[in-house]
């Protein structure tokens, strides 16, 4: 591999919360006792996959939230995923309160029964929905941490090419990091590409690319 | 807010790990017990933010892992961020086992002490290093998920511009979606854009697309 200059200039900054990019999700709710049962929509950055058998994902959620409330009584969430179409809501639902807004109607957007789940309802516009039990809580501070078994997952068909694969790289979906929203550029490698052979390194990167930027424009 | 045209064509699919995009970090850890004290690096897209205060994150490692054993032995890691130019090696450390490779010499990266840490150091040539101190383990499954402390945030000088705000846009940072890594494309929004003045939209848009692309272009 080739040599990298070291950076000598090193500035040492108090503990925040660096990890970047991260991922930008709309969490969809919903309980008979809030809001007159109205689902909610919470925008959530603080998010990650924790375990991969079983399948399972962790949301961060303040206290303060109505969606706290909501999905510690429902034990049931879902997690869509945000393509650049759906950022503006996306950001809307970040900064809003479901006290304040209905957010589906205030978005424009549609409720849909989430597969698996009985009252968490799925975002209809999100090219993927990630229906989400609760499995346990754990406070920490200004968050809890809201454990969750993955139930299953529903796309968009158009997602799917002729073989059944998912091509998720067609629902141009948004990154986020330090304050800003990116759209995902060019497609740098895939995994294990380091120690691809040449020859299936470039044929593997120039089809992904090519499948990248027909989506794309 | 627009309208969407949703889809009417969804699919089911069993459990998986869904959640994207995700981050693509750098793992680096040592203890004298394991390895002739040599330190290791382990490659993770299974971590977010758990808290913001104090400022915690999680990373999922699975339990076979040699750095699964280092971190549990000495309770300290560092989260490097990856920059493009450091992500040949971030694939190679997630495919090849500390057990068998001098990741830190395979790579040619420079191991470096790390703030606040006794023995974990961090990789010198990571634009955004983040020091850890272990705060709890749970036994999920294939993987243990640590919850941990950010202690400190040591970053290239760099990338701090001359009013001594950190410019992370211009530490060109890679994610991971759905086993490709991407570079972060233009910048679509900040964080409550879509509540913002359409004047303050503007301006502030157009500074980020110039910022952002007078390093990568």
């Amino acid at each position: 591999m080739s040599k990298f200059n070291d950076s000598e200039n090193k500035i040492v900054m108090p503990a925040n919360t660096m990890l970047n990019p991260v991922p930008a999700i709309m969490v969809s709710c919903s309980h008979k006792d809030f809001n007159e049962g109205r689902p909610n929509i919470i925008t959530i950055a603080w998010a990650g996959t924790i375990c991969s058998d079983p399948p399972m994902l962790s949301i961060s959620i303040r206290k303060s939230r109505l969606s706290h409330e909501i999905v510690s009584a429902s034990g049931e969430f879902v997690v869509n995923l945000v393509s650049r179409n759906l950022l503006k809501a996306c950001d809307f639902c970040g900064v809003r309160s479901g006290r304040d807004y209905d957010k589906f109607q205030e978005c424009h957007l549609t409720s849909i029964p989430a597969d698996s789940l009985s009252s968490a309802p799925a975002i209809a516009e999100s090219p993927v929905s990630i229906s989400c039990k609760v499995a346990g809580v754990y406070e920490l501070g200004a968050h809890d941490l809201f454990m969750a078994r993955i139930e299953s997952v529903t796309v968009n068909a158009e997602l799917m090419d002729e073989k059944g694969r998912l091509c998720l790289e067609n629902a141009e979906l948004v990154a986020y990091s330090h304050g800003h929203y990116y759209e995902l550029g060019d497609v740098l490698g895939f995994f294990g590409y380091s120690v691809a052979s040449p020859k299936a390194l470039k044929r593997r990167l120039d089809e992904m690319n090519r499948n990248h930027k027909k989506k794309s424009g």
